[in-house]
């Protein structure tokens, strides 16, 4: 469970701070929106983040020792993921991100890319 | 200006990863932070997010490049930073963050920490 003392954080004291020391690496919020987003298999959650397999496993680790994933044994040699309730309170942040992201870090010509539509163009041909 | 393809991300192309490839590292964001409540000058800047100066003069570089930092010259050998609508925008983020950290990372008994609290206590006295 993730218990950071305001007064320990180098800078002002304050929850943003504590937030991001939990949360404030790349892949540790995209191993969230993977879960999030139905994937509960290690396999699957590397393949959604597109991170190296040991970035994702060293993230899992830490994200479980914080509260934010728990294991979920499925087959002795299977676990799946799933978020805690302080996981599925980040839908806030990566919601806040997808709008930020979607007006002001995608390429504007993104839409009207035909690389990333074109299996949907053939689609509805 | 931050005009990252979908299609260039390592995972999943989503929104998220890409708001994450331009503020996804714990001192871009409180740089931004820290420019909302008025610190204004590099040293201000560095004080409240108690980063080392280096790193935050790259992260500045960075944001600048990005569209999200703009310098505004006030003296010839000293500059201030303000957000551009692109940092602006980021509010939500920085809202969600706090309302999370606030509950789910910062120590429970935060609230009645002596240390923190010492000089309010003081002066109520």
């Amino acid at each position: 469970m993730a218990a950071i003392a305001l007064t320990d954080l180098p800078g002002r004291p304050c929850p943003i701070a504590a937030a991001l020391e939990v949360v404030g690496e790349r892949w540790a919020l995209l191993v969230v929106r993977e879960i999030t987003l139905g994937a509960t298999r290690f396999t699957d959650i590397v393949r959604g983040t597109g991170a190296p397999r040991d970035r994702i496993a060293a993230r899992l680790k830490t994200l479980e020792a914080e509260g934010i994933v728990m294991r979920v044994p499925r087959t002795p040699h299977r676990d799946e993921y799933a978020l805690t309730d302080a996981g599925r309170a980040l839908r806030p942040v990566l919601a806040a991100l997808l709008a930020w992201g979607a007006q002001h870090a995608v390429a504007t010509d993104e839409a009207s890319s035909p690389h990333d539509h074109d299996r949907t163009t053939k689609e509805s041909r």
